[in-house]
């Protein structure tokens, strides 16, 4: 028995998330099915975050034990030649046994893209959400800087969040121009259900002008969902990478 | 009567080419439908470029006529309300009423997207074709930029291509690349059926080695579609832009 590490890039658009469920089509689900394809026997894949539907990645880590002495390079093809389009193995090493995707991060960097344009652009439809109005940018900058540190995001989970502890240490908050576009850029040593983006639509409410800066600071020192701002939509999120401390066990 | 220019941006994948036809949804029909919607009358949409199925558009250029007194900025909303969201209207102008987005565009701009990686990547499936071979870079671009001038690019043209005139000019012919990306961009004062992906299929042998720089040349001189390369696939192939002659007609 081996354990594997892979790293995976998707487009979440025509996925109801990473987790498998009775219904819809998951990443896990694809994987574990091209996985199977390739060993003959089942293998289940634990993923370092649970994308939700519509949320892609573009460095999302899994594990999975395998009975297959197949050489690493010849899983990523095999692999990649049973996943559809929208699913890819970017690489697969070898990992000690006890490694494990989702417990041994130590933290992931989400990034969200807007793209400010009075115009729909379809090239980037999936992987983009649009503002046509004039957005308070140095304002949103303070905001997200000021989310830096160890904090409890209560104001800013779902409340179908089942975790208890709410406080998460945020390494990266920052938004970059890029272009056309605003990237929302945030590393954390864990985040809460939704978390990025009720984040991001606070960042919105006050580019808007809906919420002040003091306002966003007041609303996550409340502890209660209901003093941040909306959820933004799924498709703006790209999970980008997922870190490891530096041993042996790092995929 | 009014004359009214529009630019489009679309994404191919899922359109069975620009032109209408008897079956199939196309970017004529659908922008046909959106104007009708807004005007309540039927309007013929000329575009600039046919484009083939599968094949994007960062700067397609269109024209039609209304009735409808509108103004440009609302032409814009209305038309990009009805659309869906794989094609948009980015701006619309009064034209001349003897401006003719096919007949009176000077030069064409065209981009492929060659993605250079062992494996797939699912964020840019729909836009790019991947090679995951090793390819002899400098030997492409010699090759592209032999391609410039005046030329009989019948040896580069689909035997289905109706046109008897296959003398075009070349103003622009190289390859960038762009991080793990090789882009051709191809300018001329017009394009045979299938000209850019014959010469992209072109290149691409020889890239690989299959063919010599001297060999791509021969295969120009020979007039004869069967001496050039395979037809590159549609998706890596984006319009950038149509070039007009500065007059007031530019819309």
């Amino acid at each position: 028995m081996r354990r594997l590490a892979i790293r995976l890039e998707y487009d979440g658009t025509d996925f109801s998330g990473w987790q498998v469920q009775a219904q819809g089509r998951t990443v896990q689900g694809v994987v574990e099915h091209a996985l199977r394809q390739t060993t003959g026997q089942p293998s289940r894949v634990i993923g370092a975050s649970r994308t939700d539907a519509g949320v892609h990645a573009e460095g999302q880590r899994a594990h999975f034990d395998t009975e297959s002495d197949l050489p690493t390079g010849q899983f990523v093809h095999a692999l990649n030649y049973w996943l559809p389009n929208d699913v890819a193995v970017l690489d697969c090493r070898e990992v000690d046994k006890d490694f494990h995707a989702q417990y041994d991060a130590v933290s992931k960097l989400y990034r969200y893209r807007l793209l400010l344009s009075p115009t729909p652009r379809p090239l980037r439809d999936r992987l983009v959400v649009r503002r046509g109005d004039e957005l308070n940018i140095s304002a949103m900058r303070e905001c997200a800087e000021a989310l830096l540190g160890r904090r409890d995001f209560t104001s800013f989970a779902s409340e179908h969040s089942e975790v208890k502890n709410k406080v998460r240490t945020v390494l990266r908050s920052h938004l970059l121009r890029s272009g056309d576009e605003l990237h929302y850029l945030i590393e954390a040593d864990g985040f809460l259900y939704n978390m990025v983006r009720i984040i991001v639509g606070t960042l919105i409410e006050v580019g808007r002008g809906k919420m002040t800066v003091d306002q966003s600071a007041t609303a996550l020192q409340a502890r209660n969902r209901s003093a941040a701002g909306p959820t933004a939509p799924a498709k703006g999120l790209v999970l980008v990478s997922v870190c490891y401390a530096e041993n042996g066990a790092t995929p």
